[in-house]
């Protein structure tokens, strides 16, 4: 199991094949499903002043960014980028919305086993599904990659595309955060959300790229973010046109299709876009061969990482964190002129609920 | 070889796995590419009053569309649509541009052997290239399934995805249709240019939906469509990030990833899109389960077919054809209120530069 979290965390093998890394990469994904329900929680507030991006504090970072925007909107500019390349990719989690005390994905499954659990009377013998009903998360982990995986294939595939959108929603609808008691909607981040009208405004088309179900996303990213489903790529599991009686439907599979991280961030952005974008932004070493591949075009180029240094309102965690490790691309990140965003001295607030 | 043309032309197993069917699709597509060297040419013209969509005659055709999109923008009726999901999907062989006398990216792929041939000397004596070179279509047919394969990844893959946008869009600039002796970006179809203006200028978001490779349309979509390389969805070889050197690149495989083409139509709108178009535009069975999924959707729906029945403009052809073979999709118009398009009657003009 270690090998697979030292596999998923590390950046440094560049050129392994694509769906090679599908099943090693899951499987560090859902062992630290297991793994990480132990952090802290507190909340407070901070203030100061504000006027394009209200919850960016005055300073380097907001500076950086509205002198990118700047230049690449200034007509007749040595910068000028026309309209249609402003493309602009954001990472998900840890990057839009919170990531702890674990993936809301992971959250989402786990909420999903327990409501199936009724309809499935042989989990209460049959593992991972048997330590998870009793919150034993160590039980869980002890069932093994297959375990784990059988856990997300049991949640997420065996029916319709319409189907899981309908799970999702109504899962938003009514799951609470298990720190901040409010729905999971209400848990991204303020300063990120303005960043992305601001970027909008400029005439920027704005993208998730994140490693998180494409179809677990779509359903809610237009509300949150103010993004279509169109301009949202992510991971997936294979779906099937098949017919249902005489009605057409799409069903899902139980079979990975594409993991939307790593390596895998550059490859989805050109399938699903076909241009490099000028703008990303992310949290994590997952997010840095997106980086890489978007600041390394031609023109002017803005990489933007989130770091989490704020144990008080949000979390605290960068090299040693289960989810959103964040080492080699911070390591780079000067030298590669990505911006590196200090949460907690950079954002006056974080959840628009901050004081 | 026969078994593999009747499975890609069959539509009817609609539930056969995506992958699985990757192989056969190709061999189908293969085959046709050195089957298809016998056509008829000549040109002459028509003429017609118009308006809105000035290269359609007046008639039923022109009216059903115009009612279609009058009655979903219209606010305050039982048949608006939001913006947001005024989505409208059209295949492009054979329904934006023509697929005759064969698909223009096998005409693409051929001529690439042929530019390639001086780096590859070996090609003299290895078949299907040595046929290919001699002109010799029954020799490269012998070559069997994987012979053809070899083609399409000879000259689609091994390179960098910039490097081939470039000799894309080298090609497009160079090379000319053998019956008209123009550019093939001149060989499209003004109506359906026309249709996706008038859509556009109506709130339509406009997507390309081909077997086409993705990759090959892209570089040329906007120029020749006004639709944006994030609007166009086709087939893929897989590509993989890599360093080359220290800058990195995404590198074509010699490895197919998705066909777009049959039941993979909806699975790729589904992948791409996310939300399900109302309206769509083929011409083949190709198309058939995408003018299912569309039109099974709630609300105002429309499918379109363009039958090719101009012997004299362009081509006719239908259920014998071995491009754009037009059968079961055809029995089934009427059924499920699909439009025929008939090109002979309905457009006055086909091609920009007709009389």
């Amino acid at each position: 199991m270690m090998t697979a979290i030292a596999m998923r965390s590390s950046s440094q093998s560049v050129d392994v094949q694509r769906r090679g890394r599908v099943r090693s990469q899951l499987s560090g994904f859902l062992f630290l499903l297991a793994a990480a329900f132990v952090s802290p929680p507190a909340v407070s507030a901070a203030d100061a002043p504000a006027d394009q991006l209200p919850s960016w504090n005055d300073g380097a970072a907001k500076s950086e960014i509205i002198d990118f925007v700047t230049r690449v909107t200034s007509e007749g500019g040595q910068d000028f980028v026309a309209k249609e390349d402003r493309i602009a990719v954001f990472d998900n989690d840890g990057t839009l919305w919170t990531e702890q005390p674990a993936y809301f994905q992971a959250l989402f499954a786990i909420d999903r086993v327990k409501a199936m659990a009724p309809e499935h009377p042989e989990w209460k013998d049959k593992e991972p599904f048997a330590s998870l009903l009793k919150g034993d998360m160590a039980g869980v982990a002890a069932a093994g990659e297959k375990g784990l995986v059988d856990v997300v294939m049991a949640t997420h595939a065996g029916m319709t595309t319409d189907q899981f959108s309908k799970i999702v929603t109504d899962w938003f609808t009514t799951a609470r955060h298990p720190r901040f008691d409010r729905p999971y909607t209400e848990i991204t981040f303020l300063p990120m959300r303005e960043l992305l009208d601001y970027l909008r405004a400029n005439g920027f088309k704005t993208y998730i790229v994140s490693g998180g179900g494409i179809e677990f996303m779509r359903p809610m990213t237009e509300k949150m973010y103010g993004i279509p489903p169109e301009q949202v790529v992510g991971s997936s599991i294979v779906t099937k046109y098949t017919l249902d009686g005489d009605t057409p439907v799409l069903s899902r599979e139980a079979k990975i299709d594409f993991i939307d991280d790593g390596p895998g961030k550059p490859v989805g952005i050109n399938t699903f876009i076909g241009r490099r974008p000028i703008f990303a932004a992310g949290n994590s070493d997952g997010d840095y061969e997106m980086l890489r591949w978007v600041t390394a075009g031609a023109g002017p180029r803005f990489g933007l990482i989130v770091h989490h240094t704020d144990g008080e309102r949000e979390w605290a965690y960068d090299r040693q964190s289960h989810f959103g490790k964040l080492d080699k691309a911070m390591d780079e990140a000067e030298q590669r002129n990505w911006l590196l965003v200090d949460m907690k001295n950079d954002w006056r607030k974080i959840y628009a609920f901050d004081k």
